[in-house]
């Protein structure tokens, strides 16, 4: 059995190569030999998985797309404040290669821009970076995302070069504005800009890159941590509103993916916890975006469920009840019972607030007297002891956590005993400032569970004492 | 036990009370007068439980929120193509009172602009409804959408009449520019548009409409499908980059919900399959928008986790696998063995496109060969049937459906015997274009499917039967 | 002899005739029906000779034509410093019928364009000023300009009525925004506006105002002093900058004549102290200007020397030097001379600063020491009087009295008699701040001025007598 | 006595000495300590007389006022149609130091913003001039425009090269835009335009400069005809519309003098065939106008009455006719009679289009039947020659000139004799086609016409043959 997600692949590279509209990116020599027919596609799983097809280890230079993880360059050295201060983050409107620096701060519109990515570059390694060590910065760190020594494609550095003027204008004019600092020479900034654009890869490294944004900066094939988890939130949300230029809001509601194009005919795309994807073919449209690349990203979004408004995205915890019996270790005082039904509360899945919101309403239904008549109890209003079950959790978000210590911390100061079941501890029992709070008693499983509750002389508890 | 939500929400409401900055909007008496102390929050789960704090039941006239669901209206009344052909959907950079028309097209720059406000109204219940028609299509879907029947406020809508100028003046250049059709009456529009902003709510009813938009236009309470799930999809796209005026990317950055705001100081917030929430504070800052009521989104978007970027956002739905042992029914020819294992594919969670291509990949792992070393064959290589559980599936949606299917032919057409598990009833044997395929065996557990294949005689398949 | 100006016109016709590029404004039907072969100049000098040809007696709607008129109405209304607090006078760069309002004044940009324009209508008559006063006013004023009373095209009037959305638009907006008062209702400024547009004139008519602004607001022909001086000023200015819409620098240097053009197809040209010419051919521009006639007007600019910045424009003022010999009517006290020579300074032309600058040199040159060598005297440093000529000066300028006044008080204070031969009465002997002055002796002629100074037993005047 | 047009700038000077607002350019050191209590004036004649007062022999650097000169050296070498397809002619409405590229053609919007000076630099000497042929014609020029050699003041331009970095953008966008040509380096234009900046004048140098543009490009002192008169007309529209930055509307109406202003604090005005003036005080106003500058040139405008609009600007030319008595030197047929009236057309002034054309009306009067009344016929109609007295006039431009040779062919053509009495040469009797055209008789004064129309035997014309 093949997978048929190569096929499906190779279905969508079908569908679009008859398409032969837009031209190939004219303005230097080598861009403009560049095989208009050659088509790729890739597509890398935020867990390391890499499916390609068609023309998916040819290279060509990364150009624009290099802008997205540089931005996340700069962050990092600079911090993101600093960064803000020196370019914005909002849609420009306008053509690439248009000035747009905003009224009052001078700062270019976004980082995506030729003037934001120009001032983006020049951030890169902090304040006492030279140009050398900028564009090593730069390729070095381009190369680990894509989990290869990535090289500079010299002909295309050269020719783009000669053909540098309105980049050479641009740098200028945000020295000028007082965008670069003191020490940066515009000419020098601009070079590493087309150095760091002329990055030569293929879709594979290009889906892995993306990938990367998707998996919250790790590289998901070498497990390394190359951008920090908010850069990464910083540089999709820059994505999504700039990535494809002067079309945010069409772009956001037909695709609705994090995403960002370079003249040399790439796409990549970006979703949290899912996917990067990288589309080549480079014949362009008017605003500079891959004619058939745009095709591949729609047909990907529509046919994949990929768009970020798209409810599908989004999977549901689950909470389930049930409960176990607990054997009386002890003498009954009125004779008679000496087991008790002890509730298990289990949760299910990627759990955020949204599931651990649901927990906490299970907890109150199950345990508590009932709102609208406070006579009838819940099932399990006198029990001396609550499991939760997180066997099933895949993770704990940072508001699941707290609101799931929260529920314990208040169970116990009711009086009744807590036990977790968290055979792979996804669960933190203390939180920031929670040291001080008596954490409960954390288990591998059910057997374990039952038999710690038995051994606490665990004893009804009245529905009276309210929590 | 309390809830901690409401703890928290109380929280929230604290953080930002000492904040008197902003003033409340004051272009007409009824605005003006409003207590500027009144401070609110509501958040609703698409589950449709609801959570409230602070000036929860004070109502106001809905204003600007009013453009995101008459947006989806008039999308289904008229079509998507037919409402992108009169208003766009790019964030403008400019006031939400200008007329920002793009050049061509003429069209207003999006929904969310009063003039593209303006026109969407018009469009309400198609070319040949009338005011009336239009005014009462609104009210009433609004209403829906809160879950009570909601009231027109007469003092609000006669003073905005009577400083409606500029209202007025967009609704003639919309005319003029062929924007509202030739029968529809720019004075009846913009009053209509006026009565659709005079329409009084609350937090709680807000919450409610956000959380209908976050549950894919299924109202969580009444279950009843108000809005198709499209133009949801549509409509947060452009809440995404249009909703909170003239600064989509540093919205989109900082707090990553799809929003919108209006005049009266109210804010919703949609985030699919999760949450809606809605904050309320009179006094507006330069652009508009409620200052409170921004310092509260951001709070409970960094709180909750809510970025849309963030990568916790996203569950993964996950895969293992298991084996179970079928008696065999028949003779055994070469004697001795009359049970063989048969492998079971568990999915839990809520499975997309990541979680069936990960199927997938344990398919061919355990069932073909090693592509890296064609003379090792997986562990259950000759498994003369395949069990897919779906008992832990929470849903799976279209592309995952398409996969699986593709899975389950590519098996079957190789021979195996394939038994699905699936109690809920998640899984569609048919897809659109797979009637003439033979589906496979479905089951309500996994003694049914042992018993199934236990009786199909099932055979050791050979490895070299490619698939 | 028929005069040449006619066959040149006939020449200007003939010329563009064949031209047929352009289309007939079709905005509504009574313009759309134009007869695009129309055809017509007409030019009126500033003492109210009018020569035409072609189409001249064709009446067409005034259309924008009358902005320029109405701006002088409102500024004789309003005041100039009021009118400029409601519209701007900068050129817009925008088309005609853009909003185009200035930041932070929310003035329309000028009054050409149409918001300024309806702006400039509300304000005739001033604040109280009724929708039927203001519209009587303007049609009288023009009237009295054209020298005749001119009609409402009615039909015109009623099917711009009913296309009048994006003028309506425009009336809101400019009430919205505070440029038209408190009582002023916006659907009654725009009607009146419109009204104002659809006077009938044709291009005798026009030719006729245009020359009363060439002739500083005093209608050539009737006399009437229809517009204050300083409101022509204004007008022209504005006329200059702003009059053909959106290409200011580019007429300015091609044809360099004030001008202003209407959508029926007529322009009209002003060139202060000149002429009035008016032009007419229906079919428009892009920019909405009649193609004909703006080949007519650079044909005209041309051959007739009109542009505003040739220097062969303006004439210079001549002085011419003589002397008279003024017959000793006394005893002489050393003998034998009984006569002595007595300089005439003899102004020709129209007298500005320039010619009066001229004259103050020649004074200096003969009835002072020379400069450049102290010891060296004017030809006349002993004259004991000296005769100013106006006989030959067709007028003096304000600035042209004061300089020539302050010479004579100069050479009174001297001691030199001063005598002034004025028969046209074109000096005024006291300026505004002067009644205390001595005023000089004012002639007639030569020979009262030699029996005037012959009486005065004039005396030598040393040449040591600096003044 | 001395002149009062020195007591008058005096005056001026004084008036505005105590306004201390605005501020010193600061943005480079050797501006920024410009001693900010600097104040002159000075003003040219159009025949070479100059008055200063206050610092009248400070020097400055020229700055932007040299954008006005440089422009008409452009159009000189290139010729003004490629001038025109490089750099625009329309006011920008934005900041000196906008880059301002007009839509589709990337020409920069005007010659007298610092990208377009820097274009217009760049085309100095033609496509094959070096840098050093660039500045060496500039520093030429600027020379004996001001009629002394001028130098570089090197400390202000090694000041402002090393703060070159937005015009050294501006350059690199230039080219870039395809406005520079091929061989030109940005950095070289840029460092010739800086030096052009930098070149140091003081008042008397730029009211000369100014005056040369109010002589039809004649230096008045010297008498060199150093910028072509189109080249004048071109550069003063372009100063009229684009001079003092992004007011036009406000500086054309309020001042009405085509004028340039530069960051030193300088500003020069020109006004056809009047006056060329010069103002100079450091401290700038927000738009980088010289505070004072401006004040001191409304001043002047307003009281020496030189706004382009005013009607008293424009001298008129007169017309007076009256009668010679031809004594008959033939045997009269019917006796008696041997004497007859010959008319005289005296001409006085400068005769453009107006004069020329009120004399024609003055010999149709005259001459031929009355329109009104046929059977009337003029004073002269039998007159059997016309004598043009151009004595008293000072010049004929190329259309009266045009009007009256058509004049004389037509009387000739009826059987007239014309004679022209002409001492000064101003009656050009051939025009460019009419070689084939007798020409009249040309003469020198009265006596010699009366001689010569005696000699010829001159008879009645019967009124009857009309012309």
């Amino acid at each position: 059995m093949k997978s048929p997600i190569y096929d499906y692949l190779h279905h969508v590279l079908e569908n679009v190569r008859p398409d032969a509209s837009g031209r190939v990116a004219g303005y230097i020599d080598v861009l403009a030999k560049a095989d208009p027919s050659r088509l790729a596609v890739a597509l890398a799983t935020v867990d390391g998985h890499l499916y390609s097809a068609g023309d998916d280890t040819v290279e060509f230079s990364i150009q624009s797309i290099s802008k997205a993880f540089v931005y996340a360059l700069a962050i990092e050295d600079n911090g993101l404040e600093y960064v803000l201060s020196k370019v914005g983050v909002e849609p420009s409107g306008d053509a690439f290669n248009h000035l747009s620096l905003q009224k009052g701060s001078h700062r270019p519109m976004n980082p995506m821009i030729n003037a934001g990515a120009i001032a983006t570059h020049s951030l890169v390694g902090g304040p006492s970076a030279t140009a050398e060590e900028r564009a090593e910065r730069v390729l070095d760190v381009l190369s680990r995302l894509a989990g290869r020594r990535l090289q500079v494609d010299e002909a295309v550095y050269e020719a783009e070069l000669r053909d540098a003027n309105r980049n050479m204008g641009l740098g200028y004019m945000l020295k000028a504005a007082g965008i670069l600092s003191r020490d940066v020479d515009p000419q020098e900034v601009v070079k590493g800009y087309i150095r760091q654009c002329s990055i030569k890869v293929n879709v594979r490294d290009l889906a892995l890159m993306a990938a990367t944004l998707g998996n919250g900066g790790v590289n998901p094939t070498t497990g390394e941590e190359i951008i920090p988890h908010d850069s990464v939130r910083q540089v999709l949300s820059v994505m999504t509103t700039c990535g494809m230029y002067d079309s945010a809001g069409d772009w956001v509601s037909r695709v609705g993916i994090p995403a960002k194009s370079g003249v040399s005919g790439a796409i990549i795309g970006a979703l949290p916890g899912q996917i990067g994807l990288a589309v080549f073919s480079p014949r362009l449209d008017d605003k500079g975006n891959s004619v058939r690349g745009v095709s591949m990203c729609e047909k990907l979004s529509t046919d994949m469920g990929l768009h970020m408004m798209d409810i599908s995205q989004v999977g549901r915890a689950t909470v389930r009840t049930w409960t176990v019996t607990i054997a009386g270790g002890e003498h009954q005082p009125h004779g008679g019972r000496d087991h008790q039904e002890v509730p298990v509360f289990g949760l299910r899945g990627a759990v955020r607030f949204a599931g651990a919101e649901r927990l906490t309403r299970a907890l109150i239904r199950e345990l508590l007297p009932d709102p609208e008549d406070p006579l009838l109890s819940g099932r399990h209003a006198d029990a001396c002891a609550v499991i939760f079950s997180l066997k099933d959790t895949f993770s704990l978000n940072h508001v699941a956590q707290r609101i799931i210590r929260e529920d314990i911390h208040r169970l116990m100061a009711a009086g009744r005993n807590v036990v977790v079941i968290d055979p792979a501890g996804v669960f933190k029992v203390h939180g920031h400032h929670g040291l001080e709070e008596k954490p409960p008693k954390v288990v591998a499983d059910e057997a374990e569970a039952r038999h710690y509750i038995g051994g606490t002389g665990c004893r009804l508890v009245s529905h009276s004492d309210s929590l």
